[in-house]
């Protein structure tokens, strides 16, 4: 996936009309988009359709899939069906489970996202530990994309290490949650930043100063 | 959560329709439907809404929530607002990830059901063993309803002991993936049954078919 200046807008807003209004501030700089189940349930899979229709944004679907391998084809189908590009899944339920989103992914000339680790709190508790092994995984699957966190860098870099150059990571983190962008580039090929730029007072200043800092 | 006859019927055709249609044939028989994401995505939230004003069923989303704090209390808000009487919640992203739901859930007065294992052959990868530890983890944040499968009595068995009698255990996997209705509900308090019925050429016949054998 080609990511313009390696930013991907988090659009964590809750409704269409919020979410479209910042995209048209931005859209000069960005042409990769990520959002998740919260946008999807408030405005339906439509939600996928316009930033696709309107700005023709590469649409990446944030809904951590994490079912088994019937219902991950199901819930895949409908996504890519909306006209989504690429779907995260996550990576400890399973190959099976991933398995079966890359195959549909596949049928509609689309990607998957492999999610190999997490930052919350949370994640310590049975998720620590499995990153690396889960980016294996992936690996052993032929993937070529995965997410890991810019808020550890040491664990992003040892995804990176697991994953390879030739493999694509894009990273969440980056921005109010504390992560650097310059530093985690190291690292990644694209950074997923949402609430520094959606909540600016300015968000086509906010981006532009971040893609500054980048160079 | 009192289910009637023991049986949760898993909606997991694609349309509403054809939903509409089985749990018309079935209602005396049931009050507590489970729906998941490929019917939600492919219908929206309001499939919710559907179950609940035509048959005033329980409604159980089976989402499988597993994303970080923040992001799961929007999934959880949005959901419990379009009218869902329980949400079905992943345990291994950590405890923050579930409290949070729990949270929104007594906000609406609803519940939610901690899925403590899956049993998909991906899951021996990096859910086995994981399972009391997630059960014990739901019984420390006070939870009282947890999910365990239905295809292996010896981790339900296990699930149980952890959780006490106490608990509501409901468990997927009878029917055509192979569990037994008799012998799951000596450990599980409701059965949660798809295919067997909407798939049945008479879903009638097969509830009450598999309610007599129950007897």
């Amino acid at each position: 996936m080609e990511v313009k200046n390696q930013i991907i807008l988090a659009m964590d807003l809750m409704d269409i009309i919020s979410a479209y209004d910042v995209c048209e501030k931005i859209c000069e700089y960005i042409n990769t988009i990520k959002i998740g189940y919260p946008l999807t349930l408030a405005e339906d899979l439509k939600a996928v359709t316009v930033f696709k229709e309107n700005f023709e944004f590469n649409v990446i679907c944030d809904y951590k899939i994490a079912d088994i391998p019937a219902t991950n084809e199901k819930i895949a189908d409908l996504t890519f069906k909306a006209g989504a590009d690429a779907i995260i899944v996550h990576g400890f339920v399973g190959s099976d489970s991933v398995e079966i989103c890359d195959k549909i992914a596949k049928n509609y000339g689309k990607e998957i996202f492999l999610l190999t680790e997490m930052s919350h709190p949370g994640a310590k508790m049975f998720l620590e530990g499995t990153g690396e092994k889960i980016a294996k995984m992936g690996l052993d699957l032929g993937l070529k994309n995965f997410v890991a966190p810019a808020t550890h860098l040491d664990r992003l870099s040892a995804i990176r290490n697991v994953v390879g150059d030739d493999s694509f990571i894009i990273s969440p983190g980056v921005g109010t949650q504390g992560g650097n962008p310059k530093n985690t580039l190291e690292f990644a090929d694209a950074l997923i930043i949402g609430r520094s730029i959606y909540n600016a007072k300015d968000p086509k200043i906010a981006i532009e100063k971040i893609i500054n800092n980048l160079k």
